[in-house]
């Protein structure tokens, strides 16, 4: 059977990508992916043939792929961090219903709630959730449920896409959203192009983050009522008593 | 300065440790670690020296990793998954306000949810949270709350530690109280043992999922209002057009 698998490639170093990961990148025929993570891991796999779609042509970057696997190819659907968290898995499984002969095998990586979370220290070591705030395919409306009812729960709460050109205000508002059920000194972090050139981590108050300016390349973490600060890494303690 | 390394080993096969991770290990002089991880790796590292505690000796384990530390060794201290995730990151930064010579690195690895996400196929697409059912160290008024709430802002669920011999019917009470914001057929799904032998998916709808028993080496998805089954897998869109 034609198999396509759908691989996440973590944050960006090629060494943060799991053994299985580059096993399966090694020994397919075609890698397909978003034009930035064919760059990152180009290198890395001499003698590929490897297909691209820009941002917003994720159908066709998917039909593509069927469309090699069709052919009798082995090929690889890459994404940055984990394929099944705001990755290209669900939609592959979606379009994959239109290709009964092609397999679908998806490839776990590491998310950058993960990978940014090793770098601040331990932010999400109790119950923590992952939310995005791009409203291109979610209604701002669901977006602001979530967020009020997360920070009523005291979840820690790690941001996907908290800003783009369009989006300028959007962690802003969030951030307004959380001081209604969190204190303005709850400990926050961000950090920016993990597991790339130019990493950085900071923490920061939730006041001062809200006044803060965030890229898209940044991913922000919100702690929850037990967040510290512990020699300049953001760690929420699971409640051993030491 | 001596160095102690926090590493996720993912969610058990070897091949599912990240490349860092695994040459960390190959590079590190002690490995540290809970009797059944330890067990995990060992084969793959030969020549090196390991340490364990049994489980509720998790202060002990991590005062052993920095004693080690301290000896001038460079230690690994493993985690089964995330270390930064339910792990030991955490608890390694708060000790380690008493080793100011010994610093700590955490190096990310494949959680539970994102490693049994791949197995069930694209359940954690879109916003979802992360819950525990330990009530060790958590309140259990305060995991309530939190599986209520996530319920009504329509998050996916993955709940962590869902059973132990004690806690045999706290899945079916967090069921019960997801079901009063979430419908009988909403689709849900389970992963016994990820990355090691007996792996095992199974679909249910919440209904189902409520009568069943699950053991401690279960991981349990709950969808959220859009997942649905695509040829046998768990899948939440994320809202393209296709």
């Amino acid at each position: 059977m034609n198999k396509i698998y759908v691989v996440g490639i973590g944050p960006g170093a090629y060494e943060k990508m799991t053994i299985q990961a580059a096993e399966v990148l090694k020994n397919c025929d075609v890698i397909v992916g978003y034009t930035v993570y064919i760059d990152l891991v180009k290198e890395h796999f001499p003698g590929k043939e490897f297909l691209t779609t820009p941002m917003k042509k994720e159908v066709q970057r998917c039909e593509m792929a069927f469309e090699e696997a069709a052919k009798g190819k082995t090929v690889a659907m890459i994404c940055s961090g984990d394929s099944g968290v705001y990755g290209m898995a669900g939609l592959m499984y979606e379009i994959g219903e239109r290709y009964p002969d092609v397999e679908v095998e998806t490839v776990a990586g590491v998310t950058a709630a993960i990978g940014g979370g090793a770098v601040l220290g331990a932010p999400l070591i109790h119950d923590f959730c992952l939310i995005s705030l791009s409203d291109l395919l979610t209604p701002w409306e669901k977006i602001e449920k979530r967020l009020k009812l997360a920070a009523e729960a005291d979840f820690v709460i790690c941001l996907y896409n908290p800003s783009s050109i369009k989006r300028h205000d959007y962690l802003q508002k969030a951030c307004d959203l959380i001081l209604q059920h969190q204190p303005e000194n709850l400990v926050c972090g961000t950090v920016e192009n993990i597991g790339r050139e130019g990493e950085k981590a900071t923490i920061y108050t939730l006041k001062e983050l809200r006044d803060t300016k965030v890229d898209m390349f940044t991913t922000v973490f919100i702690g929850n009522s037990q967040t510290k600060v512990i020699d300049g890494h953001m760690v929420t303690p699971r409640g051993y008593r030491i």
